[in-house]
């Protein structure tokens, strides 16, 4: 390690982790290309976690930033009204919302997910007057002690050091396989007076589980969960942190399968350029907060509303985009198919949201490692950290996406076959 | 309102607060003015809650980041190691932790004061296996649920609509009157087996309680709050993220006090330019975090650390600017006492961290429109909103500030009055 | 309702409830026959819910207490050393544990199978120094906060008026269909790290749900629970306060199966004569209690342990009462199949503590009630209370018995002939 | 040890205390006098932690228990009306209530004094829909977690292993020094909105604290908590587990205060005889439990139903006891206050609940000790067992009173002596 990185060494706290995995200084980035001080490039298949699913520093985004520090718009504002946020508000209403058909509030909360999420199970239990919350195994909603509460992996669990309480925990589509449908079960246990489980007050689900190992729910599942909801007198509460803002094609994750959450948490790319800002979405009946008693000193970040704004303006106006993340989406199925098939290995996810199950975190953790050899950033997720998990942004060209592809592709063989011999 | 305002009022949630006190639309901003979106200037005695302590929009800072910005600096890099983060922590070991002689290790939690708290508590359990913090009375460490239970505040307490657990609570310096030595009221709790104190994992304070109304703690409190903390073997925790950056002179809110805090927790005005930054400094052998054991998407915000880096060599690479805050305070502590005496009201806080005590929360309030009608931007604290805090920027040239205090204490005597003779 | 009885009404809390479905003054009672005030008698289908396995006052425990009680044996002696402890405990350890080869402690808690479970669960958490605890479906193991968490029942988890912490709920044996093991599910969920299942402290279970609606864990099923307790590092916990005593044949439910549990809770027949007593039976190597940690002023109660040891002389020191309940239980079983099959319901539970599911808690309320009026106390248990539950003394004379199914087989078809044109 | 003790270390728990202290085997007992198995006598000062405050088996008791199991009374009935509980209702409220001009229903819970804390508890969170509830430092309260929770000893604190919650600590009486009214500090944290204590529940003392060091709260200092739980929509209870039943002198603790509990919790002395039975007294305006929403199996111990009423009809039908109880406590007072002096102690509690704080729980210990070997048992009490506490029956005879007396009077000497000489 260089003298500069040594510093990281000396005062970062052991917390730090994907500069583990990628253990070189980066200077800047364009698109899906990221530099290294000595100037080495990379392809970016990680893509912040899929906060940056309109490439690095896209020249709109940046260029109407730079404009607005430029003319010293406000870039802190509390959560007084400013121009910046106006616009974004109406962009978002008029791009996002109104073509949907969505009726929804926009809460600014704290500009990180896990603060979306706490935002949205306190008003909840608000709604509802009922305290329990069922969330899904392999589930991932952040790391504060609330949305902690609501996450699944033990590792992160463990860090609170204390009991976490207020999450009942049922089983995501497909977890004891095929052929058990996991909405029975749920609504079995909500409908028994002597189950054990609590009235809830929501339930919380991500569509495709990012940080879970990919698992994608069907919409037929996600509409049974809705519908459970609401027999059971609860909200039903969208987390697309991670497969929202077109990661999955649609600006939201869940479109086109007839459902309507009560709540959306968003954050990750929804500014578009990496800055943070996190927003949950309420139906209007739900609004019952009253003023400041969910609050925040960075609950307004003018800067990336300034993005946010531009990226809604220049990806969302029209369909171009999805059309182009759906071409993206299926030329990455068949590459991963391809790869998959050959390995005896399987797929995961939905549209630019996808990988392959390695079957071993040690496996997985090798291909990461031979790719950034290569020039490719790529993580993994899963319960072992057993799948390799392509983010790479949505605006990526062709030949870039097909050139990481192919590092990839190279990667699975030479580590899959190592792995075999090692393991004969 | 106007039509612009209006798509608040339509797709902004309820939670919105600020913008109620302050109903206007602004625009930009300049060290201590701010512009609506007609033209109109206002001194901003807010400071986004002391968030902007170098003022808005300080040309150094907003260049770095233009220049930053432009040559396509990377913008979001998960945790990964970078040429502004390495740059920040370089600036702020060799600017901040070392002339001071202080060894901490720099967490970069997700960018808000809550989930810097959150970390903190996380790790004072894991560091002593201990469940229960002691937190104080009207201290404030955010809202969600681990910092919440922390939090003194009912109203954001009742957010949760859940109990929050695992806090302790005692009282603050002076909480029962200047006869009653309340460490000593800890001490003894803690002392006692069968007092119903479980030992603690840690203590948690602010020096200056910023929501709380301005309550001070003085030197010789903390002191014995540290002796306590570790005679019962509990970490010592000093919440700096709204005393710190200069607020209240130094850098630390506890400079010259004696303290050693195990765990610091700053936010605000770190990035220098009101960008979303918070870490959690941390005594090396208490870094026993394993890697992203606590993550969080936005955990590196590198235009923060851009601004962050500009603002620690501008403001601090020496004394020059902790001698000016000096200045500033006294003077304003002299103008509040005038305040104060005149209208047989008490002066509160420290440094430029200081209020009125009106005695009510009505008061207070039409002190503040009338501020507002007269340009100028300050708001409340305390448990009834009763006390007027000034929260310029350490910035504020003296003229603007001499202007502004003139318009505050014509409000105070104008509204006192009024007051009084209601009251008669 | 007569004079007397209307001392309950102004005076008794509306929380009574039994007294509600045999709204009678009883007065006297001798083996399996209760008496009421007016002379009439009626035979005793409930034994208060199985702590009444050997009857009411049977002749050799009531000669034995008054004895007792004659010679000024000690009533209340805290837990000090007293002669009819020390008999009680020889006599347990000679006819209980060492023909069954079993090592295990016996901790007096509190008489009340609820403190008994509290117990369990506080040792378990103790020895592991985990916090979670794995529960049933159904299961019912008291309503002081420890074990009500535990507990399935929504009525009684309501009645706490405060989210319950500390338990993680999995399915009973056959709880998703006979088609669903839940013994992998429980082992899927425990395995996975990133399930949202906590590492257990302990796995509690009945091996038959007395109060939630008679359901059987087949053998292979409890040692699939063990084993999966084993392995996960969790102590497996047996509550055996209804199931035990004989009423599922041995003197403990699960003798036989091959499983050797670490904590065994045990009260209601206990003392033979329905007086207060609980226990919590300890392997050795878990006794880590410290003197008095888990304490209670009735922990010793002399006079339960004068019955109780006189029951176990009288009925468990051969094998001849085990075979009289084996006799009773095929009779009984034979019975309640006839009339099940008659009436197309199921027949649920083991041993003779089985029922009939009428499939709706209105049918098995109108069954009881008609049964009551003539002559016979039967009582209902399950999610809806749609299960009619035959707790007969386990020495019930056979021609009382059979009187007693006669008169329920009555009801039952009565009641469900009406039930059914009721239905169309 | 001998042979017979022996069982016990064999085969009961490490939990075992008392026996620890008092290492003889007893046998009988009556009055003021337990016998050991080799006919050794004992007199008792700890009558069951208050338990008996009759005596040991008291003839007209014991008599009437007899006369009750031999006519086949009724021993288990769950809560079904009996003849032994309609008995003893009407003699409750004709003897206890009716004079007092209380207005309360009873309600049986599982028959431990933490039983009837859980179900005080559940109700006034039900009542209030709060969850917070205020208890005292040194409180006892029982040791099932919701009951625990409230319990201020940090040994059976620790016992639960998981945190406890829903309960805010307050400082009892005199805690922190004679000079500061702990009242006004309680009602000082419950109107300040911003301190942290959420609106209670319910505020549960003791009047007298047993376990917690005899501390006495005044007449004025119960008065105010009362004013304060009714000021802030909190329900005030009285657990009088060990100060009821004439131990501080009335059948309550808190006659002639002026005060009127909504909730009073009684167990201990109740049944008279030392039988298992515990109430929670309810204002009925509060009584809205629904039928078993708080149940248990033995909450009828109809055995105990009828020494508890022939107790009320001998003891507390006219004033006689009473007064009786006046005069041993003036007696007490007067010897204590003597021992007290001399040795430079100082005396402790209230009526027969006296004691000697002696500074030490080591010094406590030894005097405890040395009375034993003289033939006495008494026990300590306080935050470190540094109290020694008389708990005399209240109806031990003068001689045998002053008899004791002399014994504990020449322990403290030579042990304080002793201690004094060890110490220089």
């Amino acid at each position: 390690m260089d003298m500069k990185t040594s510093t990281f060494e000396r005062v970062e706290s052991e917390v730090r982790s994907y500069s583990r995995s990628f253990p070189k200084m980066f200077d800047r980035a364009q698109g899906a290309t990221i530099y290294d001080q000595n100037g080495r490039s990379y392809t970016d298949f990680l893509s912040g976690c899929s906060s940056l699913n309109y490439g690095h520093n896209d020249q709109d985004l940046k260029q109407a930033l730079i404009d607005y520090v430029s003319r010293d718009g406000i870039a802190h504002g509390l959560d007084m009204f400013t121009d910046a946020k106006e616009q974004f508000l109406a962009a978002f209403e008029r791009i996002i919302l109104q073509p949907r058909d969505m009726d929804y509030r926009v809460q600014f909360t704290g500009p990180t997910g896990a603060n979306a999420v706490e935002a949205a199970l306190k008003l909840a239990r608000k709604v509802t007057g009922r305290h329990s919350v069922v969330a899904f195994t392999n589930g991932f909603h952040g790391v504060t002690l609330g949305a902690l509460a609501a996450t699944g992996n033990g590792k992160h669990r463990g860090g609170a050091a204390i009991p976490l309480g207020g999450v009942a925990r049922a089983a995501f589509d497909g977890y004891f396989g095929a052929d058990i449908d996991t909405t029975e079960m749920l609504d079995r246990q909500l409908s028994d007076p002597s189950s054990g489980f609590d009235a809830p007050a929501a339930i919380i689900v991500e569509t495709v589980q990012g940080e879970g190992g990919l698992n994608a729910a069907s919409p037929e599942w996600l509409r049974r969960i809705e519908t459970i909801a609401r027999k059971h007198g609860a909200l039903f509460i969208i987390d697309d942190i991670q497969a929202g803002c077109g990661r999955t094609g649609g600006f939201f994750s869940f479109e086109g399968m007839g459902l309507s959450p009560d709540i959306i948490t968003m954050a990750k790319s929804l500014s578009g350029m990496g800055l943070p800002l996190a927003v949950t979405l309420l139906r209007p009946e739900h609004d019952i907060w009253s003023p400041a008693e969910h609050n925040g000193t960075f609950r307004g970040n003018n800067h990336a509303f300034v993005t946010a704004r531009a990226a809604l303006e220049k990806f969302w106006a029209d369909e171009g985009f999805a059309r182009k993340i759906a071409g993206n989406a299926a030329y990455l199925e068949q590459r991963l198919r391809a790869m998959a098939e050959t390995n005896g290995l399987s797929l995961r996810g939905r549209g630019m949201m996808m990988g392959i199950d390695t079957g071993s975190g040690e496996a997985a953790a090798a291909i990461c490692r031979a790719c950034f050899s290569d020039g490719l950033i790529i993580e993994t997720s899963g319960s072992h950290d057993e799948i390799v998990k392509v983010l790479a942004p949505l605006t990526i060209p062709r030949a870039q996406f097909a050139a990481g592809l192919d590092t990839l592709e190279t990667a699975v063989r030479s580590q899959m076959d190592h792995w075999r011999i090692a393991a004969e």
